[in-house]
C-alpha cells in the first residue's frame, strides 16, 4: 500500500465476493477525477458493514462495478448522541455537520429556534457533507442528517429517557456535572449565534431531561461551540473516557 | 443601545478623554462600509486597556478621530496558553487561528513539522484573523501570531517550566491526567493532518515537559483537533473550571 487508498461510501450491502454497482457520480469521481481503473483497489463502507477492501472490476464513464474482497475494519458505531443545532451561514452550517460527523454524532438534527434566520436547509447537501467527513476521517458510520424542524415541536415530542445537554451562555459557573446524570442516550443542543430567546431559555431550564452546561467565560461562535460541546460530552459520557 | 455596537481594535492607548486617530482602512470600514459618522458610538479595545465606549469626533474618507468616553469592560487576559499548530490548507489554517483566539489562547505559533507542507505563511493575514476573532467574540485580548518556525528548534529552546500537551493519534487510552501536572504555563501542540513522524513522536515522548493526550478513537482533522484539544485543556487546567 504505497499510496493512501481512496475511501468510498456506497449504499449496497458489503460482504466477501459481492459486487457493487457504481453511480455515474461515483464513476466520474473514481475514474475521471482520481484516475483509478480496472484492477485498482480502494476501501468501501456503507455505514453498517464495516470497512472493506474492494477492487474495480469494470470501469466506464457512466458507471462501473466494484468487487468486495475482504474486511479491513469492523463496523464501529458512535455513542447514541444526537446533535441539534440552529443553522447559520452556509459555510459554518456545513462545518458544524462535518464536525459532528467527525466527532462521533449518531444523528444530526437542524432545528429552528426563535433567533434562527434559516427558514430552510438543503438536507441532501448536508447529508453529503456527513458522508464526506466519514470518508475522509476513516469512519465506518454515517450519521443521518434530518430535515429542519422547529425546536419547540421537537421538545414537545421528546423521546423518553433521552437526556439533553444545552449550552447556556448566560450560565456563570461550570456546572458540568453530567457524569452524575449518566444514561446512554443523549442529545446536545447548540444555540444560534444570537443565543436562545428568554422564553426558550426558561423552557429549557424547566425541562426535567435538560441539563445546562457552560462553555467557559468567552462568547463562542456556534461552530466553535459545537466542537467544544461535543468534546465536553465525549470526555464526560462518551467514548473518549 | 438599540443596535449592536461595532467593536473596533485599535493600537493606541485607551483612557477617558483620550483621542484615537483612525487609519485609512479603519475609516473606510467605519464610515464607508458600516455607514457610521460623527457623533456615533462604538466600542474600542487595544488588547491591554479593556473595552471602552468611544464616539466618532471626526470622519473623513481618509481617516478620522475617535474620542474615548468611558470603560465598558475591564481587561481580561486568557490563561498563559500557547497554541502550536502545523499550517495546513489556507481556509483551515485561518480557521485554527480564529478558533485559538476565540477559545482563549495567549499566543499562536505556527510550526513546521516533518509532515508539514507549508514552507511559509502570511503572518500579517493570520494576525488580522486573530484581531477579527477578538472583535467578533467580545474579547479584550488579542493573541500574537508568531512567524513560522521549525518545531525541533522551538523544542530545543523550550522555555523553562512551560508544559506541553500534544495530541497523539497513536495513543490508545485517554491518559488525560493533565490536572496532576498542574502549572500555570502551558502549550498545546496540534500535529499536521499526516500526524507526527516516528522521529518526532519518539522525541516528544522523551521530553520531560511534554504530555501526550488522546482525542478519542476517531481520526480528527487538524482544525477539529485544535478546538477539541483547547476544550480538554480549558476544562482541566484553564479558566473553564
Amino acid at each position: 500500500m504505497a499510496d493512501a487508498k481512496i475511501r468510498l461510501y456506497v449504499e449496497h450491502p458489503l460482504g466477501e465476493g459481492q459486487t457493487v454497482p457504481l453511480s455515474r457520480d461515483q464513476a466520474h469521481y473514481l475514474f475521471g477525477v482520481m484516475r483509478r481503473g480496472a484492477g485498482d483497489a480502494l476501501l468501501g463502507f456503507n455505514g453498517r458493514d464495516g470497512e472493506w477492501l474492494v477492487t474495480v472490476q469494470e470501469a466506464s464513464k457512466k458507471g462501473g462495478v466494484l468487487r468486495v474482497e475482504k474486511q479491513t475494519a469492523p463496523q464501529r458505531n458512535p455513542p447514541d448522541l444526537w446533535v441539534l443545532f440552529a443553522p447559520i451561514k452556509k459555510a459554518r452550517t456545513d462545518f458544524i455537520v462535518e464536525k459532528a460527523a467527525e466527532m462521533g454524532a449518531a444523528r444530526i438534527l437542524p432545528v429552528q429556534t426563535d433567533f434562527t434566520n434559516s427558514e430552510r436547509i438543503r438536507q441532501d447537501r448536508l447529508q453529503a457533507h456527513a458522508i464526506e467527513a466519514a470518508e475522509q476521517c476513516g469512519g465506518t458510520y454515517v450519521p443521518e442528517v434530518t430535515d429542519l424542524q422547529k425546536l419547540d415541536r421537537l421538545l414537545q415530542d421528546w423521546p423518553e429517557r433521552r437526556q439533553l445537554m444545552f449550552c447556556d451562555e448566560a450560565l456563570a459557573g461550570a456546572a458540568q456535572n453530567l457524569g452524575a446524570v449518566g444514561g446512554p442516550a443523549w442529545a446536545i443542543l447548540i444555540g444560534p449565534e444570537g443565543g436562545f430567546s428568554e422564553a426558550e431559555r426558561a423552557r429549557l431550564h424547566a425541562l426535567p431531561f435538560a441539563h445546562p452546561v457552560s462553555l467557559g467565560p468567552r462568547i463562542l461562535r456556534a461552530d466553535t461551540a459545537a466542537v467544544a460541546a461535543m468534546t465536553v460530552w465525549q470526555m464526560t459520557l462518551g467514548d473518549w473516557r
